[in-house]
């Protein structure tokens, strides 16, 4: 492969060859052959890849379309690759956006993580120079706040909100569920996805932006239940024995007789 | 971006220019100009990418080595992509494989889905025809085998072995400390997480191979008791309120009284 920049230079050679230096006299062991059977690959494997800011809102409605081609991590992070392949063209021209289906249903439907966040964490990586704390507000922001908040300009279905309290498929599908009454593998919970997928990717230009303008900060920190968690069973406490920031009360509601009180 | 074979096609025509043709009356307004100002950009986005057959061996090795680098969903993933990069070159020579940095300890310490295996998935998906089946034994195998089964020829530790029971990250990590005393930010920990980098890697490309060969057949089924409840709680069931292929009793093991009994 040849870059854009490594192209026009190595045209710009060969047409100074033809138009003109090397036409007096033949000589075709001239290192020009050489030149051109030995052009230097230097495909954009470094990150971040530039980043232009974008308009959340064209993001979320394309990210809500493309929810409808390939699912959820796609519809994220190729809503907002998509994008940066129209305003910035080469390098984004190279990637295989497609791949990013595996995110569906918290990947090829295990219901782990939601393909949403997956897709927003791995397109953060693409273009920024400080991914994590972008990634942390996001995911938090998923966990806390009443999702979905992106209406697209033509739904099927109107789409009530909840809380999902996660970063996981399975529990912010359930916890929609029963916040709804509908079921899981409806069409009004494809288009509750579909929507999420659209939150998703406007919040994510939404931290892209702040971050390129200077003005990111966060705004959701970690809940106080969990530091109390992790003051004995995360890095350097007493226990130590599990990571993460997950919030641990939604799984470990009942901590039976033997573990301390607290609250 | 030209393709290599864009490359090759357009660098011929103008060593032609240069070496005969062009040379007996200067043109300047000839189209050739006009030939070297519009390439067709033909990058690869269709899926899959060529995959040729890979040593589990050699690759679980490289992702030990990787992890180290970059953590383990880039150890999974680029352990597989760097040497499709060595035997297969193009469009692999273009993939910026260190964006896949994001999915370490389970999204930027997150603890969600295992990092090694978001890596393997995102593989998995970028060279194979029939991804989810590859998908869906990888994941029950990490799930129910006592892992890491991999041992790298230079390992910083001896590490014993757990069974994980789910494909999330905070699971994994916790009952492997459990099972072994060892604590979550530990030496032993990190070196246990290369070792599972390296046996996701080493299984991910047994499985790869088995499919290129046409004699893949799956072995880790989804375990009766999730069956069981799925029953009542999947696609097309009385309560159809939820999703997923994890285990469900791992976190909902106490259900209280009103859940009708089962086993």
């Amino acid at each position: 492969m040849l870059t854009r920049r490594g192209f026009l230079k190595l045209a710009g050679a060969l047409t100074a060859v033809a138009l003109g230096m090397g036409c007096a006299e033949k000589k075709p062991e001239e290192p020009r052959a050489a030149t051109v059977a030995t052009p230097t690959p230097t495909p954009q494997l470094e990150l971040p890849w530039p980043y232009v800011k974008l308009d959340p809102a064209v993001v979320g409605e394309k990210a809500y379309e493309k929810y409808y081609e390939h699912h959820c991590m796609f519809g994220v992070f190729d809503a907002i690759v998509d994008k940066l392949r129209e305003k910035v063209g080469y390098p984004y021209t190279t990637f295989p956006s497609e791949m990013m289906v595996y995110g569906k249903g918290g990947v090829a439907g295990w219901a782990t993580l939601c393909g949403a966040l997956n897709g927003a964490a791995a397109a953060i990586y693409l273009v920024s120079n400080d991914p994590d704390p972008i990634i942390n507000e996001l995911y938090q922001w998923y966990c806390q706040e009443e999702l979905p908040d992106f209406r697209p300009k033509n739904p099927k279905f109107e789409i009530p909100k909840s809380v999902s309290g996660s970063p996981l498929c399975h529990v912010s599908v359930t916890n929609w569920c029963k916040a709804t009454g509908f079921k899981a593998f409806s069409k009004e919970r494809s288009e509750r996805c579909a929507w999420i997928t659209a939150s998703v990717a406007a919040k994510t230009v939404e931290l892209l932006n702040a971050q390129a303008d200077g003005t990111f900060v966060p705004a959701y920190p970690l809940p106080d239940r969990v530091k109390q968690c992790r003051g004995c069973h995360d890095k350097g406490s007493a226990l130590e024995n599990t990571r993460g920031k997950m919030d641990c009360t939604q799984c470990h509601f009942n901590l039976g007789e033997e573990h301390p009180k607290f609250g």
